[in-house]
């Protein structure tokens, strides 16, 4: 048997995600982000292809980089309008057993003491089937309008989240013991007191006296994703990430990426295989190259470049309106320390990219690879990818939703089983006992292992 | 036609709501508020019987002013463990069509520009069936796990709620106009930017200068519940309110609270007859009066006090461990100024309550009223709370879970359509519309109206 590639959808909960203008494609549903019949029958689509879970991106902020403005981002639906993804969840659950839901929320602008809770009270709804996608938020214009006095630099917003994790496993991990809950009828006692420990944190950035508030959920510790590419997002991943999302352009910055990230993680004393890597990815897939072509060509046709400009001058915090079309774009970046650029820069040292052709690339499936072809292409594009680059899997993006999924599903997945690349039903348990095959909780080498009480006091007479 | 009746079932995301113990009693199903099949279910059987809404309590904090400890709240599962409401609410809402959702949220632990996207969310996706409990927070424990410096005053947590409404009502009512949104597939644009309104909000306690994240959602401000009964808090109601729950023990200061504050409601401009007023109140029904006295008795020997004394110390302040149980509580509430013991003392001056008659008399339905007898006893009980009162409706908490909603759907409501005191069916439209019969919006009288943009400026072109 191969190895398995693991598989999570990737959407937001908004008009535009990854591919600005595609709202407007005959039978897309992406405008219909508004109403729970689009993600409960997405939640569906997804449980019957097997895939392992439904990834939801979110920005607090709007994109107005681009000609300093948010007129850009308003026309085009750019993640703007953008709806809050948590309250997505319970119907979604609800309507399926094994997917997985992974939910970005930043460690900026939440409160750990309420977050914790949260992310406990989600767990315990989905049976265990939620992972919690770790970012620090990169658009000042959320931290504007969320009262920060500044936006806080890249290297304080990891020294936040940092504390923010720590607060977090002595709540999900150590605040509760095992067996503190007995819902004991007959003496009338619902917890035993003794084994619930207040966690008397007291750091830089967060006091935290109390107890959790929520008893322990099937994972305790959500399945933790981590996005981050800069120096301070690697050394937060090697700590904490169970998951890492890249979006690498090519096979080759992403091997490249993944031997120096395994490395790291190893250097923390963790298992460097044991975490899965994810790239995103964008597959247009017809029975046929040439249908797939053909797709391809219309989809181009719905593209928009002023979306597309928007999200990346958004992500990089480059206004591209500023430059001409044919200037290269390493220029530009010497002025910049954002990673999201560094990549295109960094992964393809010999190709000069202009600020016209970034801005192409972009437009469809964001800054991750587009792969046009039949269903056995596609498979020998993922297979070739995993093989070369030792990554896990991808988080799939959508060109149009849920043509997109639909389609890979047909299509593509059988092949993919055919070879024994893709699992042909889900385990039980867990989101983490089903893509780690192992337990529930957090693996005892993970830094958050340590706040665990594992002291087995008297029990309340 | 008499006048209809409003009922909201009233819950919590706990074990333990208001009546301490009785989750041991047989087939009671208060312990599964962890998994959504328990909330999918209540919501439908609540639909069945044509409830308004269902109404949902929170804290953020625990109980640990009954001998200074959270002992008691855990032995007792006294709303601790507590999770988060609004994670519940896409679950019920996708399994129903007509039932609305008042979710009670603090203005002093959230930031109003997440708080406002968030409840939009939850708009969009309910279609319409949104309300919003408007809480200040009173357990300092809160305040502490969520660093706060200091558990804000009364007055103070006020002031700041006053003006998070105002920041809410410009991203809900402001900034983003009708027909704002186009979705002109022709043209490529979604959103005409010069209808969407930075908000431009710097005040005392929040800075939001910028536009809405979310389109407007079918309601746009939610339903404004509103529960204070203190000065500052009848102040905040009568500008803010349009339904307000109160839990006074009898009708006689029932009345006399509804008179002042319909026309404290009346000084600020608004119909007084506009806002709806909702008290506590808990039904045991039986076939029979000597059914329902039966179950009292089975009832109340399930009843655990230190649950009762644990929640009644946290909603007043005051440690009633300090005190023999037959001292008067007047004595001990001329040290306080929580508003909750007031009531007490208000209500029946005559009364000399002790300790221990003010605990057993929370310990089964909290603060508010609890009836006992046949249907048709009930159904007069309720007939003449509200014509002696003058109130509205009730928010009707449980004994035991669903046991108590059952009992009352079966037995009570058809007493009360024969007596054309409750409706047979919904109406169509919004949470708003079905409650006040009138737009789906916020009534032009209201304070948060005057954010409205009525200028229709040209359209992009």
């Amino acid at each position: 048997m191969g190895k398995h590639i693991y598989l999570n959808a990737f959407d937001m909960n908004c008009v535009v995600h990854q591919t600005p203008g595609l709202w407007t494609y005959p039978g897309d549903q992406a405008a219909e982000y508004k109403t729970l019949d689009y993600w409960v029958k997405l939640a569906k689509l997804l449980e019957k292809g097997k895939f392992d879970g439904l990834f939801l991106a979110d920005v607090l902020g709007v994109y107005d980089v681009y000609r300093k403005s948010n007129e850009g981002a308003l026309k085009q639906a750019a993640q703007l309008p953008v709806n809050e993804p948590t309250a997505l969840i319970s119907a979604m659950a609800y309507a399926t057993k094994h997917l997985g839901f992974g939910v970005t929320v930043s460690t900026t602008y939440e409160k750990p003491y309420a977050f914790a809770r949260k992310f406990s009270t989600l767990d315990h709804l989905t049976n265990g089937r939620i992972a919690w996608n770790i970012v620090t938020s990169y658009l000042e214009s959320g931290s504007i309008n969320l009262g920060l006095e500044e936006h806080f630099t890249h290297a304080t917003r990891y020294d936040i989240a940092d504390e923010f994790l720590e607060v977090c496993y002595k709540l999900w991990e150590g605040s509760w013991e095992e067996g503190a809950v007995v819902k004991d009828k007959e003496k009338g006692i619902f917890t035993l007191p003794d084994r619930v420990h207040p966690i008397n944190h007291k750091g830089k950035w967060f006091s935290v006296p109390g107890v959790h508030l929520s008893e322990p959920s099937p994972q305790r510790t959500p399945v933790l994703f981590q996005a981050g590419a800069s120096a301070p997002g690697r050394a937060f991943a090697a700590k904490h990430a169970e998951c890492i999302f890249t979006s690498f352009p090519t096979k080759k910055v992403a091997a490249d990426y993944v031997k120096k990230m395994r490395a790291q993680i190893a250097a923390e004393g963790r298992d460097p295989q044991s975490i899965l890597i994810f790239n995103l990815f964008t597959p247009i897939v017809g029975r046929t190259e040439k249908e797939a072509e053909e797709k391809l060509a219309q989809f181009e046709s719905y593209v928009n470049f002023e979306g597309a400009a928007t999200l990346f001058s958004g992500w990089t915090g480059i206004d591209v309106s500023a430059y001409e079309p044919e200037q290269p774009i390493e220029f530009i970046a010497t002025n910049s320390v954002r990673s999201a650029l560094e990549k295109f820069t960094i992964s393809d040292p010999d190709r000069k990219w202009t600020v016209e052709e970034v801005v192409k690339f972009v437009s469809i499936g964001g800054m991750g690879p587009v792969t046009v072809g039949s269903p056995e292409q596609v498979a020998d594009f993922m297979e070739e990818w995993i093989d070369d680059t030792g990554m896990d899997g991808f988080n799939m993006a959508y060109v149009t939703t849920p043509g997109t999924f639909a389609d890979f599903i047909d299509l593509v997945i059988p092949v993919l089983q055919e070879r024994d690349l893709f699992k042909t039903d889900y385990s039980e348990g867990t989101y983490r006992e089903k893509l780690f095959k192992k337990s529930h909780f957090l693996p005892d080498e993970h830094y958050g292992a340590q706040y665990r009480k594992t002291s087995q006091k008297e029990s309340l007479t």
